[in-house]
């Protein structure tokens, strides 16, 4: 039962080049360093000397919460993800300062087991007293995950043997006994870090946690007859009417889903982040059943069946972004998606993207379904790949579909609020545990899920120990061909499942079957007949072409974008050096024709030395498409049938100038300098 | 310097039967009486006796503003109302009510001139402690021009006494001198009340007040250093961070137009009432500089034009209506005009577009040009006038655009906040006020800027005393033909000016006149040299077909309405009983074809005898046109080149089941009884 990611992820090897494993690369020979430099530069690593005062951040006054508050998670999943690095290759310096660190947190340790830096250091006479706000219990989850992974590659319980005693500290101060305080983390990650240091190491205290943080969230009485929340708020003597800006109204919970209990929950609310940390961990309370019985698996279930569905029919943007509402970093109502600032938002946090996948991947696990395997893809090759640019010193933590002049399209090297460049970092370290299921039913029956398509291997034992290998080789997502080579002993019925994603029509596979395939939700079933025959095969989908896609008609949205797989595609003002308005006149005619291009971008100096290595694409270019006129109103008193007022003639796409358009991947946008015009979707017939 | 519609009205008779008289004699035979009964029932009424305790009303806990506090007002606002109407026709029932209230609040007054029923009887230690919230000089205001009506009407001064009285205390505690509180009305209205005090009595304290209201409003270092009401919440000892729900930022004032200085201001933010009532308050200072020179007149003038323009241009729905936004009752950015709660919002209170008709005929004063009397037209026959329903005593009070399940059409006979009602009520009474400018600009020479047409005389004497009338007949908005009468001394050049509305292109006069009529910013000039020949002319506007009209297209709302004249027509579900889902699959193609017919509506019971009016109104039918399929989310697994996870294959309005509309105005909307589902705007091809 410990078959997460990051747990499995060093069972896969990614063997060749692919777009995936260049990201990789990148985070080895530049991100990891990088962000170190950066954690040093800013305060957040020397902190944990506990020589840390107030002076070394200046706005400690920012209520409710001051950047250091959650320092501790940047430098934690620092940690986690290069841990997870350091098991595929090993670096002297990298190794070093994770050592160092290590010594630091177990220096910054209390008697009683207590491990924050804030709360040691700045406030000590505040520990607890704000759960909704302040990330205390969030980066104890942080600390759990960089701990195990840790453990993983050093072998020892030098990290993973402080985070033990602090968990037993938190478990004898929360939890359902009475004189224990009823709280859950404000911003959930507790939760799942808990459930997982518990499949791996078996941890009883963190296991109650874990599943009370979940079973109590959203309790209205859980506190002396209040919601949690408001208790705390009463003890600290504040005004329920003080709140933090991303609480837009007092008393309304939604913004960390504790408005209500997740089994009650039936629409996916408030900050994108906490939203699908919390759904995750409980999705691994789920798949933990198996060990740990848990009587309601099925209700959880459906709960998190119905977010998910509201959250991917009507609260996703066609990139995989999740998160309209700037205002509460989250979900607005169904179907309100506007691409942009100038439109009405579009915030879209990187961490949201990662968490949709980590929430897919769980949900693999509890219904292999390719709709879970799409949402998972489609982040991963739009919303997660374009938040770091080439060179991998610089990201975005807002993934809008369109620019404006407010926000225009560009990148940082960092952020005061930093979450996303580690979280980045992490996930794709241990990205090959996203590429696949794997596993033996019983002593000689083997099976691999495949979700995603690279070039890579992974080599797992039966419960017998024999071992099974399945090796792909793909160029994805630059054509749809994958060829796999399945190496497992003749007494093995393997059985091979390829997601078919759902924008493809059509596959074909070689050598052909005598009977046909199987598809099980959205899966191609490769049965023992075939895999013993044929230990190579290869399937080729289609989809590969340029499509025109359009988000949900209730969206309100007259747009058209390009997608060419699970890659969708943007026009930048690089490429198209016409434009002087973020692309917000341009529109498209259905009888353009969009031809394709191969193109390379160079990826800038790895590691320091002057190789330069190219990443290929595949550019479009519409030539003939047409940029509609302006449509600025009318001059007053201008008369016509179709004024009224404030009101406006029709005008279409077609109406304007002719244009020649370029695209490109969004995932490669804002790498080539420019004015930072940028748009997904354009303006349609 | 007394030409508010207010002070002329009286001026104005409406001589026979019209659309706009129907309104006002349903305020004369129903509303008067339904809203007094209201004003008992509720409490308001027979609260200005003092004996009024807690418990009265239950939710005095309700922070910052239980709704007592705005009681004042509308009481106020009825007694104004009240007189506008007796000064038309007298009412026993109505004026006894009048005295009895106005001898309660003679009453109800403190020594020292204090008049103010919450803060006298329930916490008296706050008085002047919270502007931005208690409403406190916001009921000053409309106790000031309660006062003004009842002097108009009753010739004596019991009530406009003790106002004097008051705003002498007001102007004793506010001003610019050292000693004096540099605050101002949270809720603006008591700015333009005093100006106009000023402008019928010459007390010099209310203009200084009204004035200095204007220019210290938006300060950032007001009052020791800091913005007023952060000064004051400091004060109260609260946290900046208590806050209304209506404010989203802490210290963030935009929600009351105190974010910056007014002459700092280039776009319309915050509640859209209050931006209203603030700007005409600011237009008034303006039209007053004839007597009272303003050194910041142009500078003014100029932020008007550029708030009026961004307003109307970007934040105003197609109806009249403003404010998107519900969590602050007003605008949202540019051009974010959702048409209802499902789609993101759509406020459009009532008042605010009563504000949008004060505002346009305060300008109209500055700057003759029909870009602002289209749109007090537009306000008037769509968002005002479809706000109260035809019995008299029911009311909407948000307007929005296509209802929801979550917000059916439908009417309510009060409101918690009951602005609206006794706001529409002396809108109408004093409608005479709106429907032109006059006057006389040296001893011979007279003019009338006609800005509404409908069926109505006016008559008023030159400087010289001569007396001018002019009447107008019309059966608009069913027609767009207008007959005049003008009667002028030989002596007197009479200019008459009509209002050419932007929908209309083209005109006809009879008698023709040899010469080419002069259009002047949307006002077509009748010179003397024709008036003196043609005593009796007539105008006919074409425009009175259907049209199909479009929200501007940065609105993303692929949309079209039909309108007719001003009126912009809705469809019900009374009349499309097929309707499952407030209309929102439903489309409209090009091709369809529109009829006309004749219906009218019965106007219940006026008066409480058995006589029944009958309401006419111009019905569209469009047959054929098309129902748009069902536009749900794929079936998952479905394939196909349009499909990427949740983007959608395209679908047109032209794609469904053929069905037949019928179209009413909007200002009849709910008032057949129906299921509450209405939308204005449908899918266009």
């Amino acid at each position: 039962m410990s078959d997460h990611p990051q747990t499995l992820f060093h069972e896969t090897t990614f063997t060749a080049p692919s777009l995936l494993q260049s990201r990789r690369e990148t985070f080895h020979a530049v991100g990891v360093k990088a962000q170190l430099a950066q954690l040093r530069k800013t305060g957040r690593y020397d902190c944990f000397n506990l020589k840390w005062q107030p002076g070394i951040y200046d706005d400690l006054s920012r209520w409710p919460c001051p950047p250091p508050v959650y320092w501790d998670s940047d430098v934690a999943k620092w940690i986690e993800g290069a841990c997870y690095l350091l098991l595929d290759r090993y670096d002297a310096e990298v190794d070093a300062a994770v050592r160092e660190i290590v010594e630091m947190i177990r220096g910054a340790q209390g008697e009683d087991g207590y491990l924050n830096l804030y709360f040691t250091v700045i406030e000590p006479e505040k520990r607890w007293s704000n759960l909704r706000d302040q990330h205390e219990l969030y980066n104890a989850g942080h600390m759990v995950e960089a701990a195990l992974a840790h453990a993983k590659y050093y072998k020892n319980d030098l990290f993973l043997g402080p985070i033990l005693k602090y968990v037993k500290l938190i478990r004898s101060v929360f939890g359902p006994e009475d004189g224990r305080r009823h709280g859950y983390p404000g911003h959930p990650e507790t939760e799942l870090a808990l459930l997982r240091l518990y499949a791996v190491t078996g941890d009883q205290a963190a296991y109650e946690l874990g599943r009370y943080f979940i079973e109590e969230r959203g309790n209205p009485t859980g506190q002396e007859g209040k919601h949690y929340y408001d208790w705390e708020a009463d003890e600290r003597g504040d005004s329920p009417w003080k709140r933090p800006n991303s609480y837009v109204h007092a008393y309304d919970h939604f913004y960390n889903q504790s408005h209500k209990p997740i089994l009650e929950q039936d629409t996916v609310e408030g900050h994108a982040v906490r939203a699908m940390y919390l759904y995750t961990g409980v999705a691994d309370l789920l798949c933990l059943d198996s060990s740990k019985p848990f009587d309601k698996k099925t209700a959880y279930f459906e709960a998190l069946q119905k977010l998910w569905d509201n959250m991917v029919d009507r609260k996703m943007y066609l990139t995989g972004g999740i998160g309209a509402m700037l205002n509460w970093e989250g979900f607005g109502i169904d179907y309100f998606l506007p691409l942009g600032t100038d439109d009405g938002g579009c915030y879209n946090e990187t961490c949201a993207s990662i968490g949709v996948m980590m929430l897919a991947e769980r949900l693999l696990h509890l219904d292999l379904d390719s709709r879970y395997g799409d949402v998972m893809e489609l982040c991963l090759y739009n919303t997660v790949m374009g938040a770091m640019g080439l060179e991998g010193n610089s990201f975005t933590y807002v993934n809008q579909l369109a620019s404006s002049d407010k926000d225009p399209d560009r990148r940082e090297s960092w952020f005061e609020t930093s979450c996303c460049p580690p979280n980045l970092m992490r996930l794709f370290g241990s990205l090959g545990g996203y590429l696949w299921d794997y596993g033996s039913s019983d002593s000689n029956k083997a099976f691999v899920n495949v979700h995603l398509y690279t070039t890579a291997e992974v080599c797992f034992e039966t419960e017998d120990g024999v071992k099974v290998k399945l090796e792909q080789k793909s160029d994805w997502p630059r054509d749809g061909k994958a060829s796999f080579h399945l190496e497992a002993p003749s007494g093995i019925e393997t059985t091979v499942r390829l997601r078919w994603p759902s924008w493809s029509s059509r596959y074909e596979v070689t050598p052909k079957s005598d009977d046909e395939f199987e598809c099980v939700k959205g899966y191609i079933v490769f049965p023992p007949s075939y895999t013993s025959k044929h230990a190579d095969f290869a399937i080729e989908f289609d989809g590969f072409t340029p499509r025109q896609v359009y988000p949900h008609p209730y969206t309100n949205q007259h747009i058209v974008a390009l997608a060419r797989g699970p890659v969708v595609y943007c026009v930048e003002d690089v490429d198209n050096a016409w434009e002087k308005d973020h692309f917000r006149d341009t529109g498209l005619v259905r009888t353009g024709e969009v031809r394709e291009h191969s193109r390379s971008l160079p990826v800038p100096s790895l590691s320091g030395d002057s190789s330069v290595q190219e990443l290929e694409y595949v550019e479009l270019r519409a030539d003939g498409w047409t940029r509609q006129a302006s449509k600025r109103r009318e001059p007053r008193n201008t008369r016509g049938q179709n004024s009224i007022v404030q009101a406006y003639a029709a005008e279409e796409a077609g109406g304007g100038q002719p244009v020649d358009l370029v695209f490109l991947p969004y995932y490669l946008r804002a790498n080539r300098g420019g004015r930072g015009m940028m748009r997904v979707a354009l303006l349609r017939e």
